[in-house]
Parts: structure tokens; sequence; C-alpha cells
């Protein structure tokens, strides 16, 4: 069995404590550990670390080996440029087939947050069995619990054997974030999850799918595969990933094949899109707050505050996320959280780059 | 005619940008120029700078010679620790008097706003006039255009005759700051004006009225006065100043003495007392922002908001005050601006000095 965490992401939506180089994965958001480190730590317990393999982006290597160091670093895979999942899979799914052309793989991204961990492992164990039974393309569903608008959603067919008492369906369709009616009747019918972003599959399957609704994605990794030790390797590699196309491997291939299985996950599964979502995962203190670092607050409820260096003092307000972080400071509605992007363009075209 | 600055306020009213050694009259708060100076060029506008006095605390010692560079070192003198107004007008009338005991001083606190600086002068020249002709204790007093409650308020007696257009009156009464009913009864009354702070008198009236009122004071400032100009001169002062009563010139001479007299101000003058009123006195965005330094903002209306270095990032807000300076950050809502104290107080018992 074989890991692929993938830890490009150059999520801003954790901006003035994201920053460039330095995405949302690397981040101590909840807890003690980098969300990079807790997800390293869930593979490596049924994983060993010479089968994890993890795929970034250059611009992400100052960090990425110090949240990775049990891991060998010929497994760590560097893009030269973020080109959207399927290819970051199909590029790693490449290297892995050199060494094991039967491995079974188990993607994931590094920045969620998961609790439960038994379940969790239950689930992959299940998932795993599938795939390999079925020939399928298996991905985590998760029981939605609120009509959630910040997810894609997967809608189950019918209803197969359970696996060591894990539900397990047959896949009917992908759906991409709803509006709030679409997230309500989703929620109603029963029958729909939340897409993790979690995935499993033999790689010869993955490939095959590739190569049925991907061809042109297929041919550039080939083209690259067939490098792979050569001293034209790197040459190859940056000329054929610049001309690939960006695409999700949900939209790119789960959307369109037909051998797409869900396991049902119960463990506790988040993925931090917000401060919003920070401050609603976190133990607060008797007036709702949380608050991180050197903060004095009088008249001040249900808000999120967090000072990295120096002091924030808040007065007679509410429902408000302050964050402070080496020269910047974000102060924002909790409501307004996932709008951060906002800001971020806006440094962008004031030009405040150094900030971003 | 002399001139005598009060120069010693601590105020806390301005943090982060105040702090202990740089307190509100030496902010650019609005303009260019510090308080304190806009203040000096005032007053030298009308007195040399060899009769304009400045009277501040030790602990202000390393800014207010930056903010002072036209007045000779001589003419400032040091408080070693706060006693409020009426001990430190005291020793510095006791000081000019040694030079010249015909003296008439116009005393003014160093850190309120003031425009149309012409009828100020007017309103000045009127006073020194009434003050010599009545051996009077004089007060400018403002014309209130809404019920303040945080500023005090002089009743007027009789009706004096005028002086080159600008109105005198006698004085009943001094008031304290009122609650928000009384404030309205005042401004309805029309025989109320806003106490400004700004005092004129003959130096031997003022004595006088202090040996009647406040002996004890008076005993220790000629105690110090006897030692000017020998060897054992700060000994004594120091010595003498520590056991003298905290006590106000309103409070323990104006509020007592029969001489009291007000000349009606009708220049723009503001104590500049909070966030809010500086935010108020601003010019402002086409969204009703005031804003200073790095700032970038998007769905945000009628805020202060303020960096002196980094940035300061801001969503979905209003009626909001944002201070950034020196490793401190304040948030508040405008109406909680005149609460700041609460903030330095919990600085204080949460041992947060190093940013007080």
């Amino acid at each position: 069995m074989y890991g692929i965490i993938m830890a490009g992401g150059s999520g801003m939506r954790f901006w003035p404590r994201s920053r460039e180089g330095k995405s949302k994965q690397f981040l101590k958001i909840l807890g003690k550990q980098s969300l990079l480190q807790s997800t390293l730590k869930r593979f490596k317990s049924f994983i060993p670390c010479e089968n994890i393999y993890i795929v970034t982006r250059k611009n992400q290597e100052s960090e990425i080996e110090k949240h990775t160091v049990e891991i060998p670093l010929q497994n760590i895979l560097y893009e030269p440029i973020g080109k959207n999942t399927a290819p970051c899979i199909g590029l790693t799914a490449i290297t892995i087939q050199q060494n094991d052309p039967n491995a079974v793989v188990v993607v994931s991204p590094a920045d969620h947050l998961i609790k439960k961990e038994d379940r969790f492992r239950k689930a992959i164990f299940a998932a795993v069995q599938l795939a390999e039974e079925k020939d399928g393309l298996v991905t985590i569903g998760i029981s939605p619990d609120r009509p959630a608008t910040g997810y894609g959603y997967i809608q189950i067919d019918g209803e197969l054997d359970t696996i060591n008492g894990v539900k397990t369906f047959k896949v009917r369709t992908f759906a991409e974030k709803p509006d709030l009616e679409t997230a309500k009747r989703f929620l109603k019918s029963g029958d729909f999850f939340w897409n993790s972003g979690i995935f499993i599959f033999r790689i010869a399957v993955f490939l095959k799918a590739l190569e049925e609704f991907l061809p042109s994605l297929y041919d550039g990794l080939m083209e690259i595969k067939k490098c792979i030790g050569k001293p034209n390797y790197n040459e190859v590699f940056q000329k054929v990933y610049q001309q690939i196309k960006s695409i999700s491997i949900d939209y790119g291939v789960m959307e369109k094949a037909k051998n797409v299985y869900l396991v049902k996950g119960d463990f506790l599964w988040n993925d931090l899109g917000s401060w919003e979502q920070v401050y609603k995962l976190s133990p607060k203190d008797k007036n709702g707050n949380v608050v991180h670092g050197n903060v004095v607050y009088h008249d001040t409820k249900n808000s999120y505050i967090s000072a990295s260096d120096g002091i924030v003092a808040v007065l007679g307000l509410e429902d408000i996320v302050i964050v402070q972080d080496e020269g910047a400071i974000l102060v924002c509605r909790r409501k307004n959280a996932e709008d951060v992007k906002q800001i971020v363009e806006r440094l962008k075209r004031q030009k405040f780059e150094k900030y971003i």
C-alpha cells in the first residue's frame, strides 16, 4: 500500500498566517502539529515511510522538508507549477509504478482535519479492499450533518455489501459546490455525501482511466515516465509539465468513469476552509472567544483573536476575527472570513505583494 | 505677556499611539505637526519665544525638546511627578514672576485642537484686557453646539461690556462633566459654556487666589521660590513638590474665587479626547473611512484605520477603530473609543507594561 499526500496548496484563506511559500498545510492551526505533520502521522500509522510520497510545488521547498523529516527525500516530488489534482496524482502514480507496478495508493490532501483516526483507518482498509476487488476508483464520502455550500457532493447509487462493517456504494454522480437550496435538497435526499478529496485505487486502474478520459495528460505522463532515471529526465519533465492542462481528478476522471465507488467515512472531517471553521472547531473561553498569543480584551464575545508577535487589544466587539502575523493584521467579521481571498487580491492590486 | 503651556499629560486615550513618555501632545494626530507644536505655533504668533514657558513631567523629557526647539531650555520646567493643574501653573507662575512681577499669563493645555486662530487671538486679547482691568481670573468659554458629556461647563452670570467685539461675562459657577440629561439642560438654558481649560490672569492675582483658597500649596510654592537661583533649589523643589496636594485650578481656585470672568471664544475648539473625536474631525473618503498608512479594505464603512508600520486589512466591518503602532494593535467599536483606558488598565494587570 502506498500513500500520496497532495501538499501543493497555495491557499491564501488563512492570510496573514498563510503566505506565499507558507501555505495552510504548514500552519499549526489546531494543536501543536502542522496540518501536514498530522496528515503524515495518520498515514504512517498504516503505511511505511518509504511508501509515502509527497507531491508539492517548487515554491514550498524551503518549508516542506521541515515538516516531513521521516520521508525519504526522493519521495518528495516538486511540480514546477500547480496543475490541479489530476496531473499531480498522475505524476506521483508513474513514479510509484516504476517501483511497484501493482501498487494500491491512498491519495489525500495534506491540509484537512481528521479526527477519530481508528474510524479513518477502517474506512481506508475497506476502500482498499473494494478498489482491489472491483478494479475501482474509490472515494471516501462523509455523511453531511448540515447543508454546507463549501464542499463538493457525491451522489450514491446502489448500496453494496458492507466490508468489515463499513458501508460501500456505487457512485452515481459528482456535484460541484451547491447553492444553499440545492445543498438542503442534497441533505434531505439522504443519498449525497461530502467529497472528502480522498481517493483509493490501484495505479494501473487510475492510469487506464487517465488514458481514456484525459489522453493528452496520459501521453504527457508516459513521455515523462520513459525518462525516469535518465539524464534528460528533468528537461523533459519541465517541458511536458508546463504544457499539461490544469484539471482536477474529480472533474477530469471521477465524474466520467463508470467504475467509481464510495466508502462511507464516519470519522470527523473538516477541510478547514476559513478562520471561521477554525473558530468553530477550537475550544473557547467563557466568553466564547478563541485567543492565542498576547491578547487583552474587554466586553468582547464569540471572536477569534490571534497574535503571533506583539499584542492585540480588543474592546466592545463580537463575532470578529483578528489575526496578527509578521507585520500584517486581518480584521473581519466571522461571517466574512471566507472572503479573505478578496483581501489578498487587493494586496496584489495595491502593490503590497511583500505581505502575500 | 507670557504663555504657559501645560504639557504634562500622561493621556492613554490614544493608546497604542500614545505610550508612557509619548503622550497625546507629541502625536501628529491631525495634520503634520504634533499637537504641542501646533499649540506653540499659536502662542508664538503673539508672544515672543523667550516669554513662553512649557511645564511638563520628567518622564516626557526625551520627547519634549524635539517639539519645542525654539523655546529657551530654561523655560522648560519639569515636574518630578504630576500634581494636576493648580501646582504646575503655580510652579511656572513663581518662575515667571521672578523675572517679571507684573506679568500677565495665558495658560493653555498643549494637546487641544484649535482652529480659526485669528478668532482665538481676538478672544485672548480681550481676556488680557479684562484680566488687567478687573484684576480678574479669566477663562475662555466655548459656546456648546451639542450636549457633550465629556467636557466641564461654566455658567455665566451678568453680561459685561464687549471688548473689541468679543463678549465677556461674570462667571457664576463651574460644573463638572454632566450626565446627558444635565448637559441637555445646560445647552437649552443658553448660559453655559464649555470650559476650554484656557486661563488668563496677572500672576499676582493668581498667587493671591492661591494664598486664599489653597494656602498649603501657596506656602510650598513660596518655599520653592525662595530658593530659585540658589544651590539647594533642586533639593527643596523635589522635596516640597512631592508633598504638594494634587488639585486642579478649576476645582481649587476658579470655583471658589469671586473675581472670575469668562470671555466667549468663537474659534473651533476640541479637546481631542478619543479616537472617535479624531475620526469625526478628520476628512473621510467616499466610504466614510479615515485611513492612514498601509491599509487595504473591502466592504468597510465609517471607520478609522491607521497603520504605522506593517499592513492592516479589513473586511466587512463598520463603525470601527483600528490603530496599529509599534507592535500593538487596538481594535474597538467607535462608540467604545473612550474606554481605551480600560484596555490600558488590563495591560497593567496582565503584566504587559512594556506595551504601555
